[in-house]
């Protein structure tokens, strides 16, 4: 309160008898610069009141991962799509499958045990088991141009693929195909990300705890930190979760369950808290995330990226990884940085930023999406910030 | 701004020419009373200015838990000890490692696929692998009273354990033994549980990024949250993780790095972001959790509901599940109670509720420990809401 006792300290003590216009005129002014002084103190006070809510947001996406293109294909006859994540020159990749309904394809050669410590691409799509097609117009496509695991009689590409459920969204006969992927390789670029409702986020829906009635719509997001050692990390995410989007600056809700009427924010924190059982329904869900850095990792090194990486879906999706979610994240390691210390250490640094990256890319997932018929997004529903009761 | 507004509204306009000195008089009465308003809703400002920042804190133990007791053994000698969760008619049991650097027995046998599924007790101690013997103790404990799995020529007591890395604190030759879990045993009690620096969490210090030297006293925590429906859930840990601990409802650091003059503290999360390795070291460390609930829970579930729990070490200790942590987290089913609705919803809210009573868990932890020299405790320093920069 050092400012208030200031801005009191500056205020004139009351002069005890004095008559004349002039002074009572200027006792006046200070009276109203006084208060004017205050006024604008007391707008600037929640800023003041602001706890620190630790390091800020970060920016940036996938592909400041040198050697990683990305790449959309959204369906127009229904909001689904995929994306696709392409490393022509291969990294070294790892995997860590968290949730409980996951729909997935190549993921067993990402044991550390396995041969293969290469991957070419990773391909996120919506679609339900149907959208792994998409992994089939990807292989097509890094077969032609030569790229792959060296074998005496070809060359095999090799990508893993994970799904997410967004059926219930329009017709559940419109599914990412085979083509669908190879169009998302031909489009993969080294730009800026493009976030919302395209490729695997274009069908993702967030805040299914009460069934769909009560959804919002969600969508794929990215970020990514980049450090002056020259190490980069950097996440993929396309939120599509039982469970609601929290920004964990704040520990509020971005989007997620809403109030009966549909107007509100709802936060299924609470609802968890009631007593009654929840709609949610199995395989309507599923978050799936890749997480790239250029760093110089194993093929362990990288599953274990993988591992820390769910933190971040932790901090950022409440609740998450239960029985009705897939929840599945890809770990990439380009391998062009070398990080300095041990290899564990620039693990734990690596891994540590993962996590945050990837919350930021989920919270950025929830703001980045717009509204389709049945599930407004983020966007149009009141600020998080009014509570929800 | 309403209250602004207000405030200014039932400020008076000021009188054109009036050099009544009663007037005068009164008028600054008004203005020095206006003055006092605007003070007074200025101190009130942070509290409308703070955000909604999701459910509030839970309370109670791991005791809530119907027919779980709890005994701490805590040696003098040295900040280290043990901590036993009795559960003497059994329960079904599940367990999710996901630290790198693990210290633990009989979680083979936890294993979804193996035979036996109740166990009879879960030991959590200090002194790293030394400590493993504490469990011997507790088995002994058990043997004594006719308590265990029935085989055809002895009931042998099923008592899974895991150990932290304390033996930097103190002189690293003294270690629970089978003694100390013994003696756990026995006072074990259905009773409030005793937090902060008892049993495991006795010697549990967090913030070891930057090395001991800026780490903080931390120790052992419980929460617990019971719902109409009859539902209890509750969580026992004893944190000791490299990270620092967070409050996931305001993202602050509530114990962990601290600033190099160590008067504050740091938040690793910053430092994570610096170009520079860590001085972290394995086998340092380690969080150690249980949860548990009173719901009838297969032992699939029991490992869902374990691994589930681990998002609250996510929350709320930042960075986790490291290379250098050995995080792991126990989850125990009485089956009193039997949960309406589908298995795989229960799992849903049970597993969500365990994630959010181990986060307040982490954060009672980080509240409740008292300094040693070395070490101080959250309690020894400013409060984490001045922004450490």
């Amino acid at each position: 309160m050092h400012i208030v006792a200031w801005a009191l300290g500056g205020h004139p003590a009351r002069p005890a008898e004095d008559p004349s216009p002039t002074h009572h005129s200027s006792l006046a002014t200070i009276h109203f610069l006084s208060v004017l002084v205050l006024v604008v103190l007391m707008w600037l006070a929640p800023a003041w009141a602001a706890p620190d809510t630790g390091p800020g947001p970060v920016s940036g996406g996938l592909t400041d991962v040198a050697g990683i293109k990305l790449g959309h294909y959204t369906l127009d006859q229904r909001p689904t799509g995929c994306t696709v994540v392409l490393v022509e020159d291969g990294a070294v990749a790892g995997v860590d499958v968290r949730g409980s309904a996951p729909g997935t394809r190549e993921t067993d050669l990402l044991r550390p045990t396995g041969l293969v410590d290469q991957v070419h691409a990773v391909v996120l799509a919506g679609g339900s088991a149907f959208g792994l097609a998409a992994a089939s117009g990807v292989v097509q496509y890094l077969e032609e141009r030569g790229i792959g695991f060296v074998t005496p009689t070809a060359t095999v590409p090799i990508v893993p693929a994970a799904i997410l459920y967004d059926l219930g969204v329009g017709d559940a006969s419109v599914r990412p195909t085979a083509e669908c992927g190879y169009r998302a390789a031909r489009a993969a670029t080294a730009g800026p990300v493009v976030e919302g409702n395209v490729g695997a986020g274009a069908g993702a829906t967030v805040g299914k705890l009460a069934g769909a009635g009560r959804a919002m719509k969600s969508g794929l997001g990215s970020a990514s930190i980049s450090l002056a050692s020259g190490l980069t990390v950097a996440a993929l995410v396309a939120v599509n979760a039982v469970g609601d989007i929290i920004d964990p600056h704040t520990n509020q809700v971005v989007a997620g369950l809403r109030s009966e009427d549909g107007t509100a924010l709802a936060d299924s924190r609470r609802l968890l808290r009631s007593a009654g059982p929840t709609q949610a329904r199995s395989a309507e869900n599923t978050t799936l995330g890749v997480v790239a850095t250029n760093a110089r990792l194993t093929k362990v090194g990288a599953t274990k990226l993988a591992q820390m990486a769910h933190d971040g879906f932790a901090r950022a999706i409440s609740p998450v990884h239960t029985p009705y979610d897939g929840d599945t994240i890809f770990a990439l390691a380009t391998g062009t940085h070398q990080p300095a210390g041990t290899p564990q250490a620039a693990l734990l640094q690596i891994g540590a930023l993962a996590a945050e990256v990837m919350a930021e890319a989920i919270v950025r997932a929830g703001r980045a999406a717009v509204g389709i018929p049945g599930y407004p997004a983020s966007r149009d529903l009141a600020p998080a910030d009014s509570p929800p009761e």
